[in-house]
């Protein structure tokens, strides 16, 4: 055995308890008795302690010191186990177990905030948590920028200032191009209610028809959508409503995106540092471009339409047309997750400018609500009505994950480029998706990108996929095209 | 924080982890994608090398030396800790680690020659499976007894010794009592299919009515009905057969008495070695008494005779008479699991010889089919037919479970302890058993026995509990008088 041997070894049975640590997670949300949470909630300390242990053991500086990478794939595996590495040498024990806790009364606590809408009763330990996040954020950055070391924890190597620079360039055309949908009539929407069982049947049908691989996975109900695991075990959930059967569709073909990228990573990599979606970003790029680009396609939804006839009878839209038409709907609302193509990068752009502005001490918590209302108010053309659709509306502040907002939007960048290399590699792409073929373009994305897992850094492997650097105009064009269309503009 | 404080704490997390393997191994008998195993297999070596260099801490040898107990409790967590220690440290790591490898090729081997009736082909690994566990038994036993060794890992406290003469004892009014029944009319079974998703609403009431918390647990289908887990997450499988719904409702009657046992303990013992349930035979005698003495009851059956003419109509038999000798049918047969209360302790006793025999070097692994088929012949008056009814029937003996089938007959024995002195303390078990209402029942045995988890060594939680040395008079008694009214003898 070489030290290289060792290494390996040893990350190997960590990444096996990382998997260990997400396969609890989905018990948690899919089957877990009701009454079990306090006790899971001392599973999971006693095995993230393991894994923190596992990540800042002594023994794998001495290795890193030791090893030289003989190849390419030994030197990303190196590059993967140094970062965590270092990462967890630079925040000091005791700090990340006070956000572990922090963090998880702070959860509680915006829930009920967030059902009394009394925003007041949050901002005492929201203001811990920003507190925490900050002193964490420089002890990461070190002399560097507190929220670039923030953004790196969920997609390394993009800074806050280049994501500003994308959304920069995006704001006006998306501003544009949603007040001209927005003087247009409205289409209409599905109407009926449709079995929950029957939707369970379609909406597995569909992660079959995307590639998700049923032997390595399974499909079952929560109350937030999710992907969850790598490699040979890969679970997703959905959820149903008896009157919106987008909704279970659409979060099933979203999670397909995300699952089909961990399940067609290169089988050399499972259970090492490569053997996992390499960012957030670009795991959002193939979720949303299954979701969007291919499932809300005019060609594909012609193909959905008649699987819903045949499961569900008359769906309450008169022809295919119309059906694109429902299934591209874009309407004013408070909500980012039911936020349609057009809309959402704004919900995210408004995150942006406010978190980073917490993190470098711009904004005070106590002006939070203020500074979203105004805000929003300037960009959506319309006042928040309460604070549940508005700054109380998501999570992610409460369990202290900033720097993570902006992936969502980098997510449909990436997408934009990748969607334009991919009608350039598969010309008749609208004729296989209008007979419910995806493996043209499922393929494409395995083969260029999804098989690498963390191989290449994020930039790069979108750069190496799409031959392109990525930048905010592919997608501005695809909208601007689609909904154009749509709406005859 | 004193040490002791300390310990436990440590403790808290080595319990939560266990936890954790025992959640894992539900998931891989309920919901694993079936081909997530290989995976799966490295994720729960990962854990257990967590749990064995945890068990094996030097700093708990150095708290154990420390410590003394303040109270009873504290005295019996350190019996506990102190015995899971030592035992760790007599066994070589390396050794573990061969007989885990061997032990998990070996199953795979016994599931293929059991299905090819190839004796032949499994002795090889079997061979090197009771050389490696003769060899940890010695590890274990130093100047002692080597079966002995391998019994106390199942019940503390109990020698091959004192086993053999409670079965001495047992066997020739088994013997008399079998010959009995044998001779008369075999009452008839149930006819007609049995709707299995009625099965499991039946089944999942049933779990129910015998105390079975579902919102600490939950009921799903597995090929072998099994009990997982401790404290607030106690989780229960069954299996459904169309035409033998017993099989269903028996099993998840059995287990509920296990995971009943779990669920009961005392919450203070939570995620502690006291947490659980003391000793396989203790488990046994619950799962035993649930499902045998009150659930194979007269007064049990007429209620259950009633549910099941609701859900199903027509059962085949006429009236609750015939339903409950359909229940406890006594007829030939090779299998241990699907033996009624009669023969099963028969099918124990040969086990229990046999390996006792292969532990001590005085039976080689060659000559064991012949000991099992003469054994099987005298006793039982015919010969096994081929090796699946006969020698290879069982797993146990792959995976390396030597000294753990005669606690199933030391729970018949416990079971028949606790049941006469319920009798005494439950004047109207009857009339309440015919009602549906096992509360009397299930409360004595949760107030007497089952909420002191580990706090007291097995055969003296017996005593405690039933007020008499553990033997079995009350069993065979229990078993004379129902068979004998039952078959008119």
């Amino acid at each position: 055995m070489t030290a290289f041997d060792d290494l390996m070894a040893f990350q190997r049975d960590t990444q096996a308890l990382g998997q260990i640590a997400g396969r609890l997670g989905w018990d948690q949300e899919t089957m877990m008795p009701r009454e079990s949470a306090s006790q899971r909630g001392e599973e999971m300390a006693a095995i993230e302690g393991v894994l923190h242990a596992r990540r800042s053991d002594p023994r794998v500086g001495d290795w890193l010191e030791q090893i030289e990478a003989d190849d390419d794939v030994a030197a990303a595996q190196l590059r993967e186990i140094r970062r965590s590495y270092e990462r967890a040498g630079k925040v000091p024990a005791d700090l990340s177990r006070r956000i572990a806790q922090v963090t998880s009364q702070a959860q509680g606590k915006w829930a009920a905030a967030r059902s009394d809408e009394d925003v007041a009763s949050f901002l005492p330990v929201l203001e811990e948590v920003v507190a925490l996040k900050r002193e964490e954020g420089q002890a990461l950055a070190g002399d560097g920028d507190v929220y670039d070391a923030m953004v790196e924890d969920y997609e390394p190597g993009t800074t806050g200032a280049q994501i500003a620079a994308i959304f920069d360039a995006m704001r006006p055309r998306l501003v544009d191009l949603r007040a001209a949908v927005l003087e247009m009539p409205t289409p209409a929407g599905l109407s009926g209610t449709f079995d929950e069982s029957k939707q369970m049947q379609l909406t597995r049908r569909l992660a079959r028809t995307f590639g998700y691989d049923m032997a390595h996975g399974r499909v079952d109900k929560a109350v937030h959508p999710f992907s969850s695991g790598s490699g040979d075990d890969v679970r997703i959930t959905t959820r149903t409503s008896e009157t919106d059967p987008f909704n279970c569709f659409y979060s099933t073909i979203h999670e397909v995106g995300h699952g089909a990228y961990e399940q067609n990573i290169d089988k050399s990599f499972l259970l090492t540092p490569l053997g996992r979606g390499v960012s957030m970003g670009v795991h959002e790029s193939q979720s949303r471009i299954y979701e969007n680009q291919l499932g809300r396609s005019r060609a594909f939804t012609g193909w959905l339409f008649e699987q819903m006839q045949e499961a569900f009878g008359d769906v309450g839209v008169a022809d295919a047309d119309a059906f694109y038409g429902a299934v591209n709907r874009v309407h004013n609302g408070y909500i980012r997750t039911e936020a349609d193509e057009v809309q959402y990068n704004l919900h995210i752009m408004l995150r942006f400018d406010l978190e980073r502005a917490l993190m470098a001490g711009d904004l005070a918590v106590g002006d939070l609500e203020a500074a979203w209302n105004d805000r929003f108010d300037s960009d959506f053309g319309y006042g928040v009505d309460r604070p549940s659709n508005g700054c109380l509306q998501d999570v992610h502040w409460s369990v202290g994950l900033f720097g993570y907002f902006p992936t969502y939007s980098l997510g449909n960048v990436y997408a934009g480029c990748l969607y334009q290399a991919l009608r350039t590699a598969v010309p008749d792409l609208d004729a296989e998706l209008a007979v419910g073929e995806t493996s043209g373009a499922t393929e494409w994305l395995r083969e260029n990108l999804q098989q690498h897992g963390s191989l290449y850094e994020p930039r790069s492997i979108i750069t190496r996929a799409s031959g392109m650097e990525p930048g905010p105009e592919p997608l501005l064009d695809y909208l601007e095209t689609k909904f154009g269309a749509l709406y005859g503009l």
